[in-house]
């Protein structure tokens, strides 16, 4: 049969607008043997012991969790929900919590919901580069703002608002952060920021989106109360995650919202609910006391972890320069200016180093001599020989592009 | 702080154009012992025992199963699918394959590559209910083509091609079917039907979504190729899933289709991958030999369900009408005129039985006289009961309304 419009042109794939528009970055490589500071990967030693939950589980319970799983989550798990976040102070009722499939998809849904193609959304510069695609592909506009040592900066999203107030809206929909030990700079947002924050996001009715992966990965120091918890006009969307405390690849998270927003979004759904199988081994872990423990011996490493790789990077790397963080998996270096960090990344991978540059957590362009290292999936070992080569491929980079080179 | 607007008004949720459109019908219920024909689940003594699979899973293989996974999926379970499909002469390469949270998610996906709003989404009527609320909150303007006992009227879609063309376009970007043993009517589309299909999908590039996930719950007769087997053009997005032949709980499905379409969907996936632990079991539970004495069992109860509803739905209710399904898990029932199922369902329930209402299977609009039931989740003796509760509820409906009684 011939095509309907004589040739070969026709029979390109019709892709969406927001396809179109999407940036597709080069994969970050994994071959070979390569020492990966790049994504937020769980230290492979640290993994939980779930066997038990497992069998538990898939015997005593098998209806339950090889059946498909109410929309909104097993009863068990959105109640266990609630009385954790209340250890946080975050007053919510399982009318509030609807269980996901890790807090990218609470992003997701936070976004189908309020996103219109054009709509404004507020990001930190830089960002978490793995909710930049979430957003991009409901073809909003961005707004960036910048942070310093106490967060994100409140004064900036208030000028924004009063512009657009001015102009007579529209108000942007989202605000989108990470308020305890940001990814990727590990900055926390001061209580009173939030606070501020919270107040211009119910006057203006913008909705915050507090993604908050890393709160119990706290080295020193006290928490900041959640957003949410100083939330009392339910203009909070909060994404939570079992990923950092538990494992990541049980892809369980949760949303706490109104339980108007929880309802919306467990129809818009549409997956059937999320696993049962690894929501009742995450109740049954818990409820046998083994969380806790958990993130003690979690903490303890990757504090052991930041710690070195913060020594190797003074020793090997002393004209970087990073924030000390409290918490997380990350450091966010920043190079002499003379070093482009997607330049480098190829030669550093051929060092058998890998790192995300930090081109990509930038919603809408920025510096380009910044790079984000991830310690948390590393060995003691590995970081040190990692930041080694890290330094052999800067020290390459340098000499290939001769004195006062530029690029 | 005084709201911006001076008004209680702005603090309702500012919902995307998506949300505002759609409909949320109102749940059928759970409440009670009610017996249930409403959803597709699995009939519970025929759960899979997964034990084993998960305890190798969670030991010897600790760190693939509880870390971040590949986003494309397990490159063992994209071989073994590759090698499944292999016999349905569907030729994939793992290039081909993208794992995902169910079958459901693949649609999802299918939708975000190549929707835009007002794009047509050509559809049977009825359709499966569930796929409706996915396409809808990508703002389709739906086309709905009828069914006879050979399937999908390709007459109809032929016309209205031509109609576009004549137009000049725009031609429809997705067809979605459920090609063999449709849902809800049971319907399988014949194999020249199928080819005619394709040639129009190349003809016209249109995109064919066939999900087929009950190809193998097949009671009697030889299965037709699937649409993906004959495509030569890659006009064909398949979706299947473990949910029918191992179990829904695990939110393990797929997607093939050309490696540019997988690579783009891996990217706006954006979910950490699919959980690893629960592909692994299925990979550890097939290489086992399991599956197929599994299937088996299934496929000898459903048809053993599905006889005894028929043979209920004959003594009960003389003057409802439907075909015998050669597979899959549902019935489509005709009943008179003067019934309108969506009316009968909060009676039926009261008598403690619960379906789904026919009007929930249009994209927009059809008949009120049908409704679905589901034979796969209940019991022999529960089917048994349940239809007599359906025949005791129409007939307390008949009678209330009075003789000549409409609505």
């Amino acid at each position: 049969m011939k095509n309907a419009a004589g040739s070969e042109e026709r029979l390109t794939f019709r892709y969406s607008q927001r396809m179109l528009e999407m940036p597709f970055p080069s994969a970050v490589g994994h071959a070979g043997d390569a020492i990966s500071f790049a994504e937020g990967d769980a230290y492979p030693p640290d993994m939980a012991d779930m066997t038990a939950s497992a069998v538990e589980a898939l015997t005593t319970r098998r209806s339950e969790t090889l059946q498909y799983a109410p929309r909104a989550g097993l009863p068990d798990l959105r109640r266990w929900v609630t009385d954790y976040l209340a250890k946080e102070n975050v007053r919510v009722t399982p009318e509030n919590v609807l269980i996901v499939n890790g807090a990218k998809h609470g992003l997701d849904l936070a976004c189908k919901l309020f996103l219109n193609p054009g709509d404004a959304v507020i990001v930190t510069a830089p960002t978490y580069m793995t909710a930049l695609p979430i957003l991009r592909s409901y073809g909003p506009r961005f707004i960036q703002v910048r942070q310093d040592s106490e967060g994100l900066l409140v004064d900036e999203v208030e000028a924004e608002l009063r512009a657009c107030e001015r102009n007579g809206g529209p108000f942007p929909k989202i605000i989108y952060n990470v308020f305890e030990f940001h990814n990727p700079t590990g900055v926390t947002t001061s209580e009173p920021r939030r606070a501020r924050l919270l107040d211009l996001a119910e006057r203006y009715n913008v909705m915050i989106v507090e993604d908050d992966p890393y709160r119990r990965i706290r080295f020193e120091g006290e928490p900041v109360p959640p957003v949410q918890a100083l939330d009392r006009a339910n203009r909070v969307i909060g994404l939570g995650t079992f990923a950092k405390i538990i494992a990541p690849g049980l892809r369980v998270g949760w949303v706490t919202a109104a339980p108007e927003i929880v309802r919306k979004m467990a129809v818009v759904k549409s997956d059937g609910g999320t696993c049962p199988l690894t929501q009742r081994m995450i109740v049954e872990y818990c409820r046998a006391g083994q969380l806790e423990p958990h993130i003690k011996t979690l903490v303890k490493t990757y504090e052991m972890h930041r710690d070195v790789m913060l020594e190797m990077l003074a020793k090997y790397l002393p004209e970087a320069t990073t924030m000390r963080p409290s918490g997380g998996y990350y450091l966010w270096i920043q190079m002499p200016e003379d070093i482009d960090t997607d330049h480098l990344l190829p030669l550093a991978q051929r060092h058998g180093v890998r790192y995300l540059p930090g081109s990509r957590f930038y919603a809408a362009g920025g510096p380009r001599n910044y790079l984000r290292l991830a310690y948390s999936f590393s060995s003691v070992e590995e970081i040190q020989e990692g930041m080694r080569r890290l330094a052999a491929a800067v020290s390459k980079s340098r000499k290939a592009e001769g004195p006062g080179g530029g690029h």
